[in-house]
């Protein structure tokens, strides 16, 4: 259970080898059953070296063969040898971890409305609850617990975790990973004050959109649209308790670490980076590329760039700024000696 | 789906001005079957000009009618006219927007405890769970798998959505939205040290009380009171992922933005706007009308105004204070210049 | 229900003395049914004295007794009088303050999966799911809607709140209690970038480990280790919607307030306090007695002390830090003012 993966059953490395596109120094007839880091690695794993520094490990590890960078190739163990081990490690992974089992089928405590269309292996764990008109694709686990409104679109081999709520009317496309508690579809915050300044709701009537092979974290919350659709673009994974705000739009590969929030209307490009804590404030531009620093604030469109701090400036910017910050009582007294000496100064002209 | 509502039937758009107390222009008797954007509506619905830089969109639109401001009266289309075009859409989407469907009654799947007194049309959905003892009034929905605890009461027309919980003992208004993932009345975090500095539990023995027209968003948390209660008033809006600590009090018609927090015992009063993220330390006040800035951390009682900043001040001086901050390196370099310049008249006198 | 705690029964106040490690003054033989603030204490409760300027509302209160500090035991009330009277406030609350009625055994509506080793007077609610495979010790309680993996183990006298989520293979200790909405065990953010920039996930193949005595709040997040385990040690209390990082390490008896942040393989000590808000980077170490201040960002290892800001620095320099920050405006004009001099001498001695 801790760091064991060996559900999917044993692999030959030289197939593993070219599953990963990995080269193979060493005895291509090893069975691998599974994967593991360097001190806990199993005679039956696969391990991997991140770092040199870990040399020593690698040299004591049980395991019967590593992954390595060409830098490491002539180590007297068995090798698969390649570009980026960070990469193939993960790849290796994927092949001997499995999601948690769920039988194909809808169990018989789940609900499923009425006029819903699911591929034959689809599969509804215990007390799930599937509303009427939703078209499910093949592959796709709705987990024990997890709750799907009307009218939803399920692409194929998504991954619905218990307790996960997808709201009437949204789309989600294939591959898609919802963890528990992630609320896709609630209410968008919108009001229009009335002249005693109480807040009048504003229907909420749009959808939210979720492309293919995007992964939405725990406790994360994407609002739907007032009209239209919020949208998150293909490729892109979002950590635990994260909110994107109504109408928001995320473009493809970017990556919104904990805790981050998008308001309302913002468009953020392709390949961004939002670090752990930072907000967005609504109906900004964020440009492709972007990287957004851990609990940095952002009130301005910023169409390239890396960006930290509250209000956010360039990274650089900002580390030359707080490393005078950090000084400024000193820079006070500095001040302050330099008055005085310009007083004596005065004084000492005056004086003549 | 996307933008559309009809599902509440047609109205003449005569009927719609006068329900939303604007000035029709144009032909009263089109009947309008929805809502929609400009670029978006279809021939039967309602659009609005928000702002006249879209004119030409709505020149372009397809919409039977047009909700504007005063200012644009003369536009040749059928028009509804009035002063707050915002407030008047935000009340026609009303119209046409109904909350997701849930028949009247009591589900199948559903549990609902001993000695409830329900409202004849009060709807409880699959899997939802209701304990013993509570009130629920008439035309509120409890949506499928949502949580009611024993001993609460709830008033009418309020909408429980999916996977909501609202613990033990806690009163809720009437017309309250509680979005899917909220917890309401979750224990308030109490902790007593002991002499080896362990931390023991205070229970948590009060409970939350929710007045009438609040809406609390998706994975919001709102804890018990140690004793007594913790007390959202009436009118406020809270979005996702909002903390409120226990015995917190939130005054009327206050918005309350994603990702807030608001320590243990924190009194804030009405028409208060917290932007997001900021955070309010515990046992402080803030007045009524006050105004935090997203991201601001407020560590003292506000009376009144605006604020931003961690540590919060006023923010009119917070904006002046960034303005300097920005430029602390060059202001550092400028200082370095002058203790230099200053050396040179020192030498330059005592030269003399 | 409101701050009325008398389930449990009568004590007399000599047995609840002794229970509480205090000293009685008036009469032992006084029997309480329950605990209450001074203010709306029924004359069968006890209340207490937190600060004396509350004494003259001890005086008109109608409880029976008060708990009070030995500086406080000439009070003309019955009293208990003892050096901590906070924690005996806490403990004798303890004696009266029951966790939500469950009936032991699993309801018919409850799911529990094949090979479970449940004690015998185990409650699960209606609607509960337990996975298969599972261990859970006596006294425990899964309340209504919550959700339990397979392969999971839970010790004795837990709580296990209304739509809580315990994914597969995670190890609870005992006393532990789990809020509504708190997920433990969710797929930890890992992913390597592959050529084009894409995001290949990482499979999560660790778990979580809560040791005995820990409380995590509503809707907080615990993602599971990538190999190995993330850990949160005995006695540690976590508030709401916090989000704790993969392969995270949290010591013995900390506290973390409501919306804190730790990214993935950061190593927290014993008796830590990260106030509310506050962020931690991955990879860090963070001392034992560590406090860091409410919405600070920590991007270094911290071995002791207490620490503010973004970034953070020493508390009291933070302090002295912020001061000369609301002055900046002021201290440019300074810094003008003094430049003016600085040439007037200038050319004041040119002029020579």
């Amino acid at each position: 259970m801790t760091g064991i993966v060996d559900k999917a059953g044993a692999i030959r490395l030289g197939d593993l080898a070219e599953r990963i596109g990995a080269k193979v120094k060493g005895n291509p007839d090893v069975e691998i059953l599974g994967v593991g880091p360097l001190r806990e690695a199993l005679p039956s794993h696969l391990s991997f070296l991140a770092d040199g520094r870990y040399l020593p490990e690698l040299m004591e590890s049980r395991a019967a063969a590593f992954i390595v960078a060409p830098s490491f190739e002539n180590i007297d163990r068995n090798l698969l040898v390649c570009a980026n081990p960070y990469l193939a490690m993960a790849l290796a992974a994927q092949r001997f971890a499995e999601p948690p089992h769920l039988p194909a089928g809808i169990d018989g405590s789940a609900h499923v409305g009425e006029g819903c269309e699911l591929a034959s292996d689809v599969s509804v764990g215990p007390l799930a609850l599937v509303g009427s008109g939703c078209r499910i694709g093949r592959g796709t686990r709705i987990y024990g617990g997890a709750i799907v409104g009307s009218d939803v679109q399920i692409g194929e081999d998504c991954l619905i975790y218990p307790r996960a709520v997808i709201q009437n009317g949204c789309r989600i496309g294939s591959r898609v990973i919802i963890h528990s508690g992630a609320v896709i579809g609630s209410d968008g915050f919108g009001f229009a004050p009335d002249e005693r300044g109480r807040h009048v709701k504003i229907p909420q009537v749009g959808m939210v959109q979720i492309d293919d092979d995007v992964e939405i974290g725990a406790n994360s919350t994407i609002d739907r649209a007032t009209f239209g659709k919020t949208w998150i673009q293909r490729g892109t994974k979002i950590d635990n308790l994260v909110m994107i705000g109504h109408n928001v739009v995320v473009g493809e590969d970017s990556i919104l670490v904990a805790q981050v929030g998008i308001s309302g209307s913002t468009r953020v490009g392709s390949h961004v980076v939002l670090a752990g804590q930072a907000g967005i404030s609504g109906h900004l531009e964020i440009g492709d590329g972007v990287r957004i620093g851990a609990k940095s604030g952002v009130h301005t469109s910023l169409p390239a760039g890396d960006f930290s701090g509250i209000p956010a400036m360039p990274h650089k910017e900002w580390a030359k700024t707080m490393a005078v910050m950090r000084r400024l009582p000193q820079l006070r007294e500095e001040l302050r000696g330099l008055r005085a000496k310009v007083r004596e100064l005065e004084d000492a002209l005056r004086g003549e």
